[in-house]
């Protein structure tokens, strides 16, 4: 046949998202992501479960879904209706989950299910990236609402509706990270929480709760969820094994009324999210989940504690960030001088990946000196030594921090 | 709070497909669906392929993509490499294969790189329910080309391409299933497949090859893909583990040049496919997927056999079909009298499930009178079995056949 090589270009529609660079691997001092420390990674546990799994229903595979339905093994669902409970106060039923293909899948089903071009939605002003680019993809408004040291600031959120309301805008949603936020690892208190649930049955504008980092907080304390709280129903709740057992499973989950789920169903067109890996997840955490999480949320704690050090080192007073009460970030504030975005690019040419504010943020001004630094995934030798290279990349840029590195670099552990 | 429920329904987009019922379970004869045949699953070989990767290297489940980067765990793309050389006669480098969740993320990604609502293309006019539903939803034309004992006929092909091009429409793909076509089980010949390219050139119209099913053939032998024998790289090339290994996995792959590739891996928004899936697959297919299909296959055609003998004794005359060379199901021709539609729903009440054929095709008329039958699930006894009740349901609903169990009823192996 010929070698005059097609040319897909003419067929492709308008509004694709630029090509994609070729995979280089992960920078040498890694702090974005959401991955997780292989150190508590439940390997034992984990292997003896499968085996234990398999050899009793791995036939099952055979059949998709494990022949227990769209919403998933039926297991795993057990297991959250008893955890849901137990740890965020949520009564519901194996019919109200969906098992999905971590939590991602989880957002664009309740787009998919709720959003149109040209819709409304409130979000945190600080938010998951992935949340923002899915909406701007989608051609939907994001409206942020600033947060403080307790989540989303509620004074603003009501006139944010009030607003809307006036201007004949129905928001489809009020997306919100509340236990443990992304980026700036706050909780919103249960005060706070009730206020939110008025707001939202005010305005007749649903709350979709993104839980996916509430199992890490360093106590093991948290609030209940919104959809515990709200007696109307009108709450979405997701989460994910992700941040708890190992981001590479890709298992989420969707809690939400049958009224709701009904209609997310039919666009699950994937004939079901990987079963081998529910059935996994299903065997070892009935038994091992309340164990395991505090062993692995001390070692987070532990490189929280070697990052905030390091920082502290390399960069003194011009890192200001608060002590999160969980999770796997630290959101930093850098002098207003610095610019993030380029900070980011430098730091990349020197090893070092960060989350830059702007990406995470619906106000780029504010965000433009901010940045995330992931730090579960990192040993506690490459954070001393990615942030001391990072320190330096920013003086060496931005002239700031004005000594750095002036202390001696700590040994290997 | 509150206890009035809330309700979502002002906030859905129009569009939406109905609301799912809730899950009763499969029928107890169940003739649909991809699943497998469980004795096929390699549990033993999994079981150990699994024990193996994971004290090897199951701590980099903490990374997303195990640190392999957005096209999936390098090993089984290697593996694929390897195997698509050998079996498909295709050669590639790992970077131009993108490991997904099943073939229908496949479908998915393809379609929403290339298709716009409006469009149009060329699909084989019995083909694959999901992929019509799917382009359906997506508000694309799709210009079904009738098939005969050897796949999609080229003269009518020739003639549409040319009647589409007189109205200055240019399809944005050609979707075959070239090899144990789906529903009919045909395969297309190399003499065929190179008139098919020669087409797709022509009218520049890159072929969508779905290659699902084309490991499942009773004698091992296969024609060289499309992809293999294009010169000009206008093909894509999907395939799935869910036929050879097993359903539940939900591990597919899709193979097209970078150019391609590199527009389709930032609408992969999910982080990945479960890597722990990948992993296994790996282990185990890299030394035992050559002896493994083969036993696989003899199991398959052990079942077909007791499907077509059940036909013949339960239907006689009256059901008409090829003796297909692969795959896990059988297309069959009923009295031009027997709406398969009609006759889907009477045999569902009676603990039957079958795919009527205006599912499958774009031509309601043609196939109204036709069905598939999936074979691989079931036992050889709820084959017999369901056969002998759907005839029963057949001739009480359409009068035909007209005797039916007028055999022995054979007594279980």
């Amino acid at each position: 046949m010929t070698t005059t090589p097609f040319d897909f270009t003419p067929l492709l529609p308008p509004g694709l998202p630029p090509a994609a660079a070729p995979w280089t691997g992960l920078a040498a001092y890694s702090f974005v992501g959401g991955n997780n420390d292989p150190d508590g990674v439940p390997l034992d546990g984990l292997i003896e479960a499968m085996n234990t799994v398999l050899r009793r229903e791995g036939r099952a595979l055979a059949t998709y879904n494990l022949a227990h339905g769209p919403l998933g093994y039926r297991p795993l669902r057990d297991f959250l209706v008893s955890k849901l409970k137990r740890d965020a106060g949520i009564t519901c039923n194996a019919d109200e989950i969906l098992l999905v293909s971590g939590s991602l899948q989880a957002l664009d089903l309740v787009n998919h299910t709720l959003l149109a071009r040209g819709d409304t939605v409130i979000v945190e002003q600080e938010t998951y990236q992935g949340s923002l680019t899915r909406l701007a993809r989608l051609g939907v408004h994001a409206v942020g609402i600033p947060l403080d040291e307790g989540g989303m600031r509620m004074d603003v959120l009501a006139a944010a509706l009030a607003e809307l309301k006036a201007r004949n805008i129905r928001p489809k949603y009020i997306y919100t990270i509340p236990t443990v936020q992304n980026p700036t690892a706050t909780i919103m208190s249960e005060q706070r929480r009730i206020e939110l649930l008025k707001l939202s049955q005010d305005y007749g504008v649903p709350i979709f709760e993104d839980d996916c980092y509430a199992d890490l907080t360093w106590d093991g304390k948290r609030p209940p969820a919104l959809y515990a709280m709200s007696g109307s129903g009108g709450v979405i709740h997701i989460g994910s094994f992700s941040k708890s057992i190992a981001p590479a499973l890709r298992v989420g989950f969707i809690v939400a009324p049958w009224e709701l789920m009904s209609r997310m169903l039919p666009l699950k067109t994937d004939a079901g999210s990987g079963s081998l890996e529910q059935m996994v997840l299903a065997e070892y955490c009935a038994p091992h989940f309340t164990t395991h999480v505090p062993e692995l949320t001390r070692g987070l704690r532990a490189k929280l504690d070697t990052l905030i050090e390091a920082l502290n080192e390399q960069f003194g007073t011009t890192a200001e960030f608060e002590d999160p009460k969980g999770g796997i970030f630290l959101w930093i504030k850098l002098p207003d001088n610095v610019d993030t975005m380029k900070l980011y690019q430098a730091a990349l040419a020197a090893g070092v990946s960060i989350n830059p504010g702007p990406e995470w943020s619906t106000d780029k001004a504010y965000s433009g000196s901010r940045l995330r630094l992931c730090f579960a995934s990192p040993s506690h030798d490459q954070i001393r030594e990615g942030v001391a290279k990072l320190a330096e990349v920013c003086r060496d840029q931005f002239g700031v921090p004005e000594r750095s590195a002036n202390v001696t670099r700590p040994a290997a552990p």
